[in-house]
């Protein structure tokens, strides 16, 4: 989508330093970039470069911005959110005619809102529900009563089970499953077998959360699993039974939780960390990658950055790692 | 599914204090208890609130059991396990009726058992089998010669490769592979390209197991992958080529096996574990979390439990942890 | 397929020693190999076994071959590297004649090679590309302007989205995930939210890769994410935004890689290895399983092995595990 970039700094909050009637109709890097393109600058360090690329105009922050430049400036007062903000509307990919696919089953009881996508071969259960806008992707399985909020996008090829629901906004990426049955079993002492503990909960996922592709994430066993507003799920993440996340909550790849954790607001997790059953994670706490959280441990302190396993503050845990060398060392 | 508290205690083998005639319908948790619901109580401090939320009956151990009670109980020696069992006969998902959806792909070749379900856009293969009450969910890719047993359920989008054999009552959830090639290679020392080993042995899952969404098995290389009877897998877990995993075992999201690893029954397994190839875990043996076995690692000791990178046994590790806390702060 | 051991041995570039007139038409292990099996013996214990086995021939090196055997012998000088190429002609699968399947979906704008398969339910985007001979099974997704090279083979359920390009020869098991979104966000300062950063690069496999079931490659966030020539990434792998692997690199299962890593050509990573931002993993590099290397980390050294959270020369993490052992034994 082509725009001036008077009309990119009113999207965004910025003024223009320049030619504000330049046009843009892409964002780039400054590697990358060619003429039409909007690039950033956050560090003042690549001012130069984004100057002389091919892009046509340049994103800077207030400190950075000179006085006059060879390029059309749009001056915002956090450059990589205004240049992210430009994007959406510069970016905006050709969506798809609204519509059911020929090929896609959708039964009687179910309820497709107003432009809504359903793209080929999806199957929609008795009774679910698609919000206006969204979009369902090629070979999705949406179960039973599921309801999917407006403006959401699903991905081709996830899978949600019967009763899930999604707010609005939510974007789910391909191979995901939503809902499935937590892991719980009762051993009969007698015969040595597991027998499977009632996994009859529900799933809920709050406004704005994207998820990660082949993520899973467990519908309650008795209770219900919910995913808070905002809070953002890497590739491959795996959420038990009964968890609840906090909002704001961001998740790299590949963090696993067990059942019945609780993560408060904010908190900032790296890749491959765990999480033993009822851990509990206060507010704005940070996790490097792969820590590991022992069952029942509760971790506060916002701001306050845990590593290693058990996880432990940084700073302790970088001292045990020092300690360990000069042992080490010493022989 | 309605049944009266006397029906259910016949089935799961416990005895009614109070009016056996009592109408139970589904089972829940004391916090989300309706009337109608069974509850049940394995710590006694949660008696007066099972006895007090609006559950129909309460089902309680024999030493917690009062002589008489404000409601129905169902007296069981094991009372979360009659509760695991209660829930099966009175949350029995409304199946579909039986049959072969008009848009799943069934060639001549297949066969489908009685009463079997197979949904939409289901793909089987040439002289693949599906047995008696399963029910193969909407989306699944069912290779050529695959044979899966009695009243098995697979859910949405699984996808098995050729060959594979499943037991009866065998569950596999959403977007899991089954019998994807081994992870095999010889390298060319002259061109320095590795040359795929062959990956054409087969995968074998017998009775009652249960894989998590997004799990990943392999077949053998040259011989059979095998995943015993009972067994657990739940979300996101890879195991090998050539692993076999005995009777009862249970493995926590996110757990890795290597090639040619030989675990014995009764293993228990955190998430997150490691396994390198040719490991050997011993008959009841149990992982912590984000243990790492190495290679060729023989690991002996029911109901020893070993946790660590390398895993050793865990009050061992615990001592290292705590000496090398006491090492930093010496400083 | 049947072949005389001498056309096989003219294949692999070795020589008979014995009946080069004798057919073969499967490979075996010693185990389960069976009349008409070609086994291959690396180890010179296992000769006498493989002579004794079933199987009509065997594979063995030029140091351990006997000057005449009860059994025809291929001399070769790689014995594993010559049965994993004579299993390329023996073990052919029977593919399916080539051809559109019905229920596949195919726009105009799309283009399928000669000999290509495109299964069951698969559904292609606009402007879509299959090349010669290659397979798309049932139920893939292949995104709008996807690229795929001659003789790939795409397994089932397979999501591909729009504008990927792959090579030729490229593999890429069911349940895998490519081109799918970056995790890349901006945190607005006053409202807390995290917005999305543009996830509007691409993702370019090169020749011969071969990628695992479930496993998931995330397109550049601006730029490129590239997977070199040769690459092997195993099962449930994930691979961020921007990162650039070499030619002929080594990855196994559940490893993990962040965004806008580098490595460089024949690298060998274990299982589980986890890596952070900008990472840089120098040509040769090997990496024990459950390493953890720190973002901007650099190693270097070919050949050299690194192990352990930070992950440090394996010699030194060994001597750091010996002397916290010691330690703790003396309390």
């Amino acid at each position: 989508m082509k725009h001036t970039l008077k009309e990119v700094a009113d999207h965004v909050g910025g003024r223009v330093v320049g030619d504000a009637s330049v046009e843009v109709s892409g964002v780039a890097s400054i590697a990358s970039a060619a003429a039409g393109d909007l690039v950033f600058v956050e560090d003042e360090k690549n001012l130069g470069p984004a100057l002389e690329c091919p892009a046509s105009a340049v994103i800077v922050g207030e400190s950075a911005a000179p006085g006059s430049a060879s390029k059309a400036l749009l001056v915002a007062v956090h450059p990589k959110l205004a240049f992210a903000r430009a994007a959406r509307i510069l970016c905006d990919a050709q969506k798809r005619p609204p519509g059911v696919h020929p090929t896609a089953v959708v039964p009687l009881s179910a309820k497709v809102g107003r432009d809504a996508i359903i793209e080929e071969r999806v199957v929609l259960g008795a009774g679910a529900a698609i919000g206006a806008r969204s979009r369902v992707g090629a070979g999705c399985a949406v179960g039973a009563n599921v309801a999917i909020g407006e403006d959401c996008e699903i991905y081709p090829n996830v899978s949600i089970y019967p009763g899930t629901r999604l707010g609005n906004r939510v974007m789910v990426h391909s191979g995901a499953v939503l809902g499935s049955d937590g892991f719980g079993y009762v051993r009969d002492k007698i015969t040595g077998r597991y027998e499977k503990f009632p996994q009859i909960g529900r799933l809920e996922i709050e406004d704005d959360v994207e998820i990660g592709a082949n993520a899973t994430i467990d519908r309650g066993a008795l209770e219900v699993t919910r995913v808070g507003r905002g809070t953002k799920i890497d590739n491959l993440v795996h959420v038990g039974h009964n968890v609840q996340l906090g909002e704001n909550v961001i998740i790299a790849a590949q963090t696993g939780f067990s059942g019945s954790i609780v993560v408060e607001d904010n908190v900032v997790m790296g890749g491959q960390v765990g999480l033993g059953e009822h851990a509990h994670v206060g507010e704005g706490v940070m996790l490097g990658g792969q820590s590991g959280v022992l069952p029942n441990k509760v971790l506060r302190g916002k701001g306050i950055a845990f590593w290693g396993t058990p996880a432990k503050p940084v700073r302790e845990y970088l001292k045990e790692l020092a300690a360990l060398a000069r042992l080490a060392r010493k022989r």
